[in-house]
């Protein structure tokens, strides 16, 4: 009903106002289409946020929030007046943007614009593998519809472009995208810096298109989504609205980011003859909500919930189901882990591609791959591609599309899969606001890397990275692993799926390089251990990943030829060591003995633990990777010339 | 003639099988393309390599590389055979890809995908803006085509697609795409990972699309181009071609990016009827480009050539001119960088902004702008919008194209303007690739970003910027500026326009900031220098931006209530001190006294000028911003114990 509508509208304006900060312009504009989604659509139970067969509603335009929050508020959520009093302060669970984990109901952060509309591909595809997966007669396990709010700033970014036109490819006919479709943006008119046609557009990329003329023709936009609903195909339903409806800036871009102030808002009430004070929101806009969205979704739940208590009684899957349905490890895992003596050289990404392979034997709930590089990096799931004939297929062609790959991959995780990213390590830049996400939300996606330095070789600087290691190291709530050799890889993998806290980032060598190393895990989850102890050191050496084995060949020049003893120190973590307490860190790295660090690499954080670091504030070169790598100070001569100069 | 079009086949092939690397399939198949391009259209003089006015050629597809050397040789450029032989080796002019300043002929580096389309865009931004400004009667100083040639992969990425909405909306008829649409991407068909419709796609744009049937019709080739050429509308020609044309895996991914091996090639050679040896061309051959590329170059070259010397005796904007078609600072440059006393709290972004505006007053190949956030980065330029209609405009509304911006700005750099783009430091992860480019290749795009720390306030942690500082610090040849306050905004972008050879980031406060600085340029030029001088320190303040007011606020108290003077050291740019030699370093920052720094982002780089460091580990929150910066640690009282901990 249209009071439940400027329910919402007056609630999300005083929030802003209140806050003195947010923005109005959505609230106005597009509370008609959200309040039919949640009122008619949405399969939600607010007194269980996190059901897992819910359908999940992303926020793409994240300046939305205090609509969302309001909704939120009036569908039950446990969000109170007092929350919403609370817009954009500190601690409160009321953030400026959608932030998962933090408010009940919200399905991931939001802000980055493109970010909602791609983490919802992988939402959707999660969805439809696991409906495919485990869905049998009358256990309908996983059946629900994915929707996106998206504006027109979404629409205009590369990485919505990659996931629609993967969407497209895939028919994921249960993603449902909404287009607040006001022609307006930051800077003016979307006519000043846009004429593409939208229609043309998205059925290009194979969605069906539907539109709506007006968003308050609440009607109209109901059978939209119904008739989207019955798709093949993933609809796109362009509503046309007008931001900041009703106020004095209505259809302009002031009204965007900027509060409307009392004065106006008051105003505004009367223009919509809205009679509620300001935070005040009558009893029956609550009943509407409580008999339509609160009705549907505690009866669905219900229902659900008993479908899956008895599956899980009896069902031959009902274990895997269980550890996806709870986030858990399953028991097969270790099975995985199983260091093995090898002498025969091997690249890290081969090591590391084999035991993903095994991994994905025994970790059901993993699913992904590469974007169009998995001959490279090795980084391929099993049970064949899934595409729109074979939903049960656990790996994933993304095509060249680096940024949804990363997207969409931490949709499949919010789904209680686990995504797995597999790509070259400097273009590990494409990916990066999506890696930033994950790391934000705390959400176990796993990115491998190959390709790892200057090592790679012929094909030059624009395929070496340099600044990469340094780069993840600096962002929080992520952990960087790069294992020296095929033992190390094993533990990388096991650290990775045992962390289920933050993502992982593993990275892999694409040269080939021996076998070195055999330690115990609890010494390798320090993030840095003793490799090389010698009886009288006279100093030691660090490094991580290639660099290991070239260290220990210097020290043992540096012993026969010199007679200088050193002890030798593997950093796969140097992250996850500096995260060790002082003590732990100079019981690994003795900080009274000279210090020498060695990796293809930045070498600004290798101070924190070195004298003086062997490392690279430079670009690389084109021509054979070891010949370069040598050219550029990683030979035996030079650790052994600087190493001497520390003593 | 089709002897040429193997020439150029057989001798990229001998140079992939000498270097044992590199990609036969695209050089097969895409040669008569290439042919039909440099024979009949491109206007370029290999005697005069950078002449200004040339038509631009971007292999988008940089793989292709083989195939790009090999049409420079025999068109002419300074590549002799030996320099083929040594292709894909260390120090050789044939690097694995193509490699901007390496290598004559070619227009910028290329590898990573969807950046050389991106880039084009920005150099038909340039050619078309250029033209406008200074093309009179008798006068056709500028006028030339953009000519790219892109593989499947490039159509895939995220950054085409918003370089080719914005060249569709922008109307860029010079821009002529070339698109060998083979069927065939590094992990199989095409049509395993997208089935868009390409001719809608772009239609959808706003580009001509034509299409040509078979790559070897080079008749049809010919036509297109030439009806492209008349286009009112950027042209996209979809030719259909065999990757691997002609070899045993023609039309298989296995033919990318593997050396068909000296027997295949000599299998070949057979079948093509190529009767020279390998590295062998045959006179004719040479004639034939020379005849016609050389011809048509070397005479446009001299017309051209006249007609400037003539233009630059006398024309009113011949000092303008001059200076863009020699990349020499204007003489009206020093005129902006006045420091000024100003007691008024202001923050960085507005003083850089308003700088800035005088900057492009007197700056004339000054070109850029926002992507829709110009009214909070304040980074806009002047006369007017570039729109389809008004291309003197200075001014770029990019949209929400955050990636496409850094491309084309670096476009715009390439083409003798200079680049100049604007956004939030947070979302300069979404321009990373193009950034990292800009500083390979050594070319000078300025890139302004603000909101620049966990001050940034109530937009919460997807707003707030932590490990960026970090990141751009790794980054090889690139300078990173973070002013203090408005003196230090006007040197930074004095450094900044001064700087020719690499890129530099400067680095903007979003909330109000006093005026505490008035440094000497040479001493703001070593990234770090004395503010405040006690007569007795006992320790030193260290800060960047924003914390550079809270040290000396600290270092008051300090003084005052505990009786403990402290020197307090701007550094605008640490990785510029980094760069001075250790003696000039430890004049500036004394390593005999305790120190510690303060800086609103990842804290491991200081650890090398700093004892201790009150940084960020972690995401910032949603609050008031001098709230949430307070309670991360930045404000005087921990500033005080941290120190007080020191001594």
């Amino acid at each position: 009903m249209l009071k439940s509508i400027n329910a919402i509208r007056f609630t999300g304006l005083d929030m802003i106002d209140e806050a003195n900060s947010g923005h109005p312009g959505i609230v106005l504009g597009a509370a008609p289409v959200l309040y039919t989604l949640f009122k008619n659509h949405l399969n939600i139970d607010p007194k269980n946020p996190n059901w897992f067969n819910r359908d999940r509603f992303i926020l793409s335009a994240g300046h939305g929030s205090a609509l969302l929050y309001a909704l939120l508020h009036v569908s039950g959520f446990n969000i109170n007046l007092e929350d919403l009093k609370s817009f954009r302060k500190l601690h409160s669970i009321t953030p400026g943007h959608p932030e998962y984990a933090v408010t009940e109901g919200v399905d991931m952060t939001t802000g980055p614009l493109g970010q909602g509309i791609s983490h919802a591909v992988g939402l959707a595809i999660a969805e439809s593998h696991l409906r495919a997966r485990f869905n049998e007669e009358n256990y309908p396990l996983v059946d629900h519809y994915t929707y996106v709010l998206v504006g027109d700033g979404d629409l205009q970014e590369g990485v919505t472009f990659e996931a629609l036109s993967l969407a497209g490819h895939l028919k994921l006919n249960r993603l449902i995208i909404l287009f607040d479709s006001n022609d307006i943006q930051l800077d003016g008119p979307v006519s000043n810096a846009s004429s593409m046609n939208i229609e043309s557009f998205v059925k290009s990329l194979g969605f069906h298109y539907l539109n709506v003329d007006d968003a308050n023709d609440i009607d109209s936009v109901d059978e939209a989504i119904n008739e989207a609903k019955e798709s093949s195909k993933p609809t796109f339903i362009e509503i046309k609205s007008k931001i900041g409806y009703g106020s004095s800036k209505e259809g302009t871009s002031n009204v965007h980011g900027a509060p409307l102030g009392l004065e106006e808002t008051k105003r505004l009430r009367e223009v919509f003859d809205y009679k509620e004070d300001r935070f005040e929101i009558a009893e029956d806009v609550y009943d509407d909500f409580k008999n339509s969205l609160g009705k549907r979704g505690s009866e669905a739940y219900k229902a659900w919930k008993d479908i899956v208590d008895t599956y899980l009684e009896s069902n031959e899957n009902k274990d895997i189901f269980k550890d996806i349905l709870e986030n858990t490890l399953p028991s097969t895992l270790s099975k995985t882990f199983t260091l093995k003596p090898n002498e025969k050289q091997e690249a890290t990404r081969v090591s590391v591609g084999n035991a993903l392979l095994d991994l994905f034997e025994n970790y059901p709930a993993l699913m992904g791959g590469s974007a169009d590089l998995s001959g490279s990096t090795k980084v391929k799931g099993i049970e064949g591609p899934f595409t729109k004939n074979n939903r049960t297929g656990r790996n994933l062609n993304f095509g060249v599309r680096e940024h949804a790959m990363a997207a969409i991959t931490n949709g499949l995780t919010l789904h209680h899969l686990r995504g797995v990213a597999g790509g070259f390590f400097t273009f590990s830049d494409y990916m990066k606001p999506s890696i930033r996400l994950a790391a934000l939300m705390g959400i176990p996606t796993l990115y491998i890397f190959t390709h790892d330095s200057v090592a790679v070789g012929e094909d030059g600087p624009t395929h070496q990275p340099i600044e990469h290691l340094a780069q993840f190291r600096s962002l929080p709530n992520i952990q960087v692993l790069r294992p020296a050799d095929k033992n190390e890889s094993l533990l990388s993998l096991r650290l990775a799926s045992e962390t289920l806290d933050q993502p992982t980032i593993i990275v892999a060598s694409r040269q080939n390089l021996p076998q070195i190393t055999e330690p115990a895990y609890d010494a390798f989850k320090q993030g840095a251990y003793l490799l090389k102890e010698e009886n009288n050191p006279k100093g030691i050496l660090l490094a991580s990943g290639s660099e290991v084995s070239l260290c220990l060949e210097a020290a043992d020049v540096l012993k026969n030829e010199h007679n200088i003893e050193v002890n030798v120190i593997s950093v796969p973590s140097l992250d996850r060591f500096l995260k060790n307490e002082k003590k732990v860190r100079e019981t690994i790295i003795d900080p009274k003995l000279p210090r020498l660090a060695v990796e293809m690499g930045s070498e600004d954080i290798w101070y924190r633990v070195a004298d003086d670091v062997i490392g690279l504030s430079r670009f690389g070169e084109s021509g054979d990777g070891e010949t370069i790598a040598s050219y550029l100070g990683f030979n035996v001569d030079s650790i052994i010339s600087r190493f001497k100069a520390l003593l």
